[in-house]
């Protein structure tokens, strides 16, 4: 899912966005309740009418600015009692009310309001913001009021196999149309991630979505659905498309490069969008000039980087092929690093 | 003519500056000399190769920028010496060398390079810009080696009508194929600028384009039509659009203010753009919430205004009934001026 945090996907027109091959983008309860306020959405025709988007939308719940937000917060049994980052505003979230506002949001799929802390932390901490989020997860389904709303629960537990198993099962007795893997890529190495992964998944019902939030980089990706992951989001297309950096299947590019000033061809031979019908010496000039149209071209080239990806993982899939598939994208990536620019893969 | 200073129309992919309806395109040689160069811009295959526009474009000869930057620059018989706007290197630009720079960049129409002087300012001052932009223009003439790239000349001389006859009838016994009125919309009033035009134009060749440069808003575009004008540039629709004001048929739209914040219109009910696909509601909340759609949308909707007003004055002329068309415009504008909330036309 493309991230359009303040009901839009930065930069990117819908018919952009559709071209990439997207067919679900993800938006911000707790952004949109502070502008243009939720029932300002639901007069406006909700995110789909708002957006023009058709397919899906799934909706966070605000938990992640529990922790993303850090001092300017506080949390209690009764709600997570939020600063504005960007008026000082004082918002008091609970469960039901963060089920309220997707409800008015109309997206498609709400994520029940948990606890998210820093990683490391110690097990009471970890042990008390999961217990939480288990009563908060029940709060949510039973303030829920919309038939054509789906809702996922997500499961918490740090970087401890035993909690997250515990949180998984109890959650798995509730009626969620999927679940959630919650509280991982905030810091910690993608080793542990990837192991928190393979220990929860197999406790979430089988016939349901489960959904990594907030990952990550295209072997993140990988690796996550080799563990029983369907489902991500993740900014890091949009954003590093918005800061010069183009993935490609030859290696990250760095396009405010020197090296690119000349440079005729696409920055992948193999990809079919817009920004590929464009030079590198051009895609570099319009960043050097802070052109809007450069974060334009490479948020729509990164979004399809994913979305192909992606797309070719589902055939490897249903080729049984997905192991090979895997290792030989490891390889190209690895080949690649000597004749690509070196990019760090996170901006 | 949208304009593409840096071989960008600011936030537009070219699908959208095709949708829009536009034809042509104009772009800066002062601004693509200093970055990416004029040689880069040749080896990534011209303007055209770079933008990926196939229509005609236009490129202006860094003859405003003397008048624009003011204090950066100097002028003498052999050429004009510019600072860098933004890094404090010198150029000096002699009209072949202009020449020579519109040839790399590969454009359809190069223009001589002027001494745009501004206004009001003495008549000695005028009539010293006025000869040295006539001599230029013939060492352009002479400097031009490409046959696939047409040349116009530009007439100068303040708002003195003998002078801009005398410029334009010298001119015009020179082999250019087309001629533009430069030196207007710097701060005179519009009826100002009219006079001069409706001066000069009888003095110019009647099968050769001529091209009011850095004009205007729509009235001014109409009137100037009424008085022989056939081609514009001005970043009013994209540089208006960019500050949040959409031109439409019931007057401008002023799309931050809070009355628009629950509005489930969109900007113009007859226009057929991309942005007014979209309710005033969502357009308001990209505004305020600085996302780079809201800009985008906008600079689309006034582009498509530019080009249906200027479609419906083509059409007008065939039909022999352009003095009702203006009348009607004109009517149309202040019968609204009640109802929009009533924006200036520049920002």
């Amino acid at each position: 899912m493309p991230v359009g945090t303040q009901a839009t996907i930065k930069g990117m027109t819908i018919e952009h966005v559709l071209a990439t091959g997207a067919e679900m983008v993800l938006s911000n309860t707790y952004h949109l309740a502070l502008r243009p306020g939720h029932e300002v959405v639901r007069k406006l025709g909700g995110l789909h009418g708002m957006m023009r988007w058709e397919g899906p939308i799934l909706t966070d719940s605000g938990g992640f600015q529990i922790f993303s937000l850090g001092d300017l917060n506080k949390v209690t049994e009764r709600a997570a009692t939020f600063k504005s980052h960007f008026d000082g505003r004082v918002i008091v979230l609970t469960p039901e009310h963060s089920i309220e506002i997707q409800e008015a949001l109309g997206s498609d799929i709400a994520m029940v309001l948990d606890h998210v802390v820093a990683l490391p932390n110690t097990n009471e901490v970890i042990t008390d913001a999961l217990a939480r989020s288990i009563r908060w997860a029940k709060r949510c389904l039973d303030a829920a009021t919309r038939d054509d709303q789906a809702r996922f629960a997500i499961v918490q537990g740090g970087l401890d196999e035993t909690l997250r198993v515990q949180c998984a099962r109890e959650l798995a007795t509730m009626d969620f149309e999927g679940f959630a893997v919650g509280g991982l890529s905030v810091g910690e190495p993608p080793p542990e991630m990837y192991r928190i992964t393979a220990a929860t998944t197999p406790e979430l019902p089988v016939d349901k979505p489960r959904y990594l939030m907030g990952v990550g980089t295209p072997i993140d990706l990988l690796e996550s659905i080799a563990r029983g992951i369907d489902l991500f989001d993740c900014v890091m297309p949009t954003r590093n498309g918005r800061n010069a950096m183009a993935f490609t299947s030859h290696g990250n590019i760095k396009i405010r490069n020197a090296v690119h000033r000349e440079d005729t061809r696409p920055l992948d031979a193999e990809c079919p969008c817009l920004a590929c019908k464009h030079s590198r010496g051009y895609l570099r000039h319009l960043f050097i000039t802070d052109e809007m149209l450069g974060p334009i071209l490479l948020t729509i080239h990164n979004l399809t980087y994913y979305q192909r990806l992606l797309a070719g993982a589902r055939v490897a899939i249903s080729e049984d092929r997905y192991e090979a598939f895997v290792i030989d994208y490891r390889f190209q990536q690895a080949r690649s690093k000597k004749t690509a620019d070196d990019s760090p893969d996170v901006l």
